[in-house]
């Protein structure tokens, strides 16, 4: 474990455009080494960027453990966690599939899936589990004079839902449908009407990269890009390119340009920054690449940063967390858990490591971070 | 195990409303312990109501051995029992899958649904064990004017196979489209007169909570409301809150209201009355809430109440149940099994553990209490 090495405060600000001029580079960083010893995690943690001479902390398990809720029999359905993920088209029906399971088998009690109505007897079929709703439309399947209805349709079938949910997954194999974009949008901006926190991922960042005023300055909303969205992102936010070298400095400006959504930069080492601090996880998870891992964060990334917003507004007190926002410390604990169980998979079952087979090890995961007693 | 303290005998009475006046608050408080040791089957029970000072009975177990019919090869298929679900539509397909296949699990030797069109194929893929009738309709796939044909087609559908289920479970992932709850009303209705035990959950309890007529009198109905769901009931039919303090005089209170159909108030300690007893079992199950489990207790609750009566109406003078209710009897059944199913799933899975984990348990849950030989 290695000690936390705070390089400067970061005053807190809402109004990054104009503190650009005055911002000093300031950033925490905090790196979280997890089951791995620090020197791999300096390893890991040197492939993005050069963390390895700004110091590492390995307390991800910690932070897990602690937002965690405890496992209490007075409880009643619903009450660890209600996730509703809004992606599946004609096209992808696995990607929300495995961020909703995901959710429940870290702790969730319910998990919504709004798709279009192909996607859903195949995603039902995935599960008896989910609660799969067919209710998104493609294009295709419309006529151009029935738009206006169809869309009001759409997003009052979500909407009539949406105060119920702990946390929206915006975009696992959403498809980018123009149509179906245009009702996101709408969906989306209803979630922050409500303040239901949004996790943004896949074809949801495409959405939000060329809509950027759906989460800018929406503090609840968690953008989860990998190296290919972190770009585009980046060239469109900030009119450069991602830079590997000076990663954590860019994601600091790049989540106070907009507004402080935070920001979880996938990668060899996971860099996660609300505009205020920067925190790294790095441990070692699996050297497997195969689709649908970021799923399964995003499902945890819900799940995680519900119940950090729950233990804060009860516990606040007593739980001198190194950051005061829930989105970041669900970032933190899904990006834990997710190495975790992807290097118990891949211990199991080598190159044939699938996404199937994380998701079957998140149970232990969770077992050794945060044991059930 | 602790003995049965018996606070007050109750007087059997069919005028309950007439009996409201002089009713002296009598019940007797059976507990059952079940795997747990009294003192912490003291603690469970005490998070509902000061069971604890009114005495525990922990013969739940022994009340599901001797329920069960042995196994016996001269049997023939069917003879353990035959059970329908009437549940599945566009959104729901979970919640009717769970039920019938516990009613298998646990050793039915058929197990049908009837969902809508939508649901059927998806549910059909959950299990090659199911028979499942596609025969169910929502609004949205009829004309207004084919109503009343559709409704007439539905119903004979259903109701040419009533006659060969020993027991319905009225509700599991039924959704709440006013023409289908128009349908299944007069499906009740049949099935009542043609004496079938119903078991009513889920979105069943929302059509009855509304139309109390629909159960009222019938002594081989049983519901199974949950805390809101109960929360429902109580202030439909007695017009105040649900009482956590004096609950098992409620819950008695509740079922005399509605002229002795058992009710199963799940919580912490499940609570059971026909409004001539109440019964408590309260053997730790497992502290995950995960959506679902009601549906395994409504599958079981239909399985283990046909065996109770078929003992009943066939060894009546050598059995000395606690109840001569095969409904209460199935309930306490019911409600022990799940509670060690899930006991076992959560001991395995822990915080990931998922309703299919407690279905897979359901076998060594009964060969723990009651082995095949």
């Amino acid at each position: 474990m290695c000690p936390l090495h705070t390089f400067s405060s970061v005053a807190r600000s809402h109004n990054f455009a104009a503190s650009a001029v005055s911002r000093r580079h300031q950033f925490l960083i905090r790196s979280l080494g997890g089951v791995r010893g620090s020197a791999s995690s300096r390893r890991m943690a040197a492939g993005v960027t050069n963390l390895s001479s700004l110091g590492l902390e390995a307390d991800a398990g910690s932070i897990l453990k602690r937002i965690t809720p405890p496992l209490d029999s007075g409880l009643h359905k619903g009450q660890a966690g209600k996730i509703a993920v809004i992606g599946g088209c004609r096209e992808y029906t696995g990607a929300p599939y495995f961020a909703a399971i995901s959710a429940l088998k870290i702790g969730a009690d319910l998990s919504h899936v709004f798709c279009t109505k192909d996607a859903a007897p195949v995603i039902k079929s995935y599960s008896p589990e989910l609660i799969v709703h067919p209710v998104l439309e493609e294009s295709y399947s419309i006529r151009e004079d029935e738009k206006a209805s169809v869309s009001s349709l759409v997003v009052a079938e979500v909407k009539k839902w949406m105060e119920r949910f702990d946390c929206l997954v915006v975009g696992p194999g959403l498809g980018r449908d123009a149509f179906l974009m245009d009702c996101i949008s709408e969906i989306m901006r209803h979630a922050r009407q409500s303040n239901i926190p949004i996790v943004v991922d896949g074809d949801g960042l495409f959405l939000v990269t060329n809509n950027l005023g759906l989460i800018a300055g929406y503090s609840l909303a968690v953008l989860t890009p990998n190296v290919n969205e972190y770009k585009r992102l980046v060239e469109k936010v900030l009119g450069r390119n991602a830079d590997d070298q000076d990663a954590a400095e860019q994601l600091l400006s790049l989540s106070r340009s907009v507004g402080g959504a935070t920001i979880l930069r996938k990668g060899n080492a996971d860099l996660i920054s609300d505009g205020e601090t920067v925190s790294v996880v790095s441990a070692f998870g699996s050297p497997r690449r195969c689709g649908g891992q970021g799923d399964i964060l995003s499902g945890s990334v819900a799940v995680f940063s519900s119940w950090a917003r729950q233990q804060i507004s009860e516990h606040s007190e007593r739980l001198n967390f190194s950051s005061s926002n829930p989105m970041v410390l669900g970032c933190i604990a899904g990006s834990a858990l997710l190495r975790k169980a992807a290097s118990l998979a891949f211990a199991e079952n080598k190159r044939a490591t699938l996404t199937t087979d994380i998701i079957e090890s998140l149970g232990a995961s969770l077992e050794e971070i945060c044991p059930a007693k």
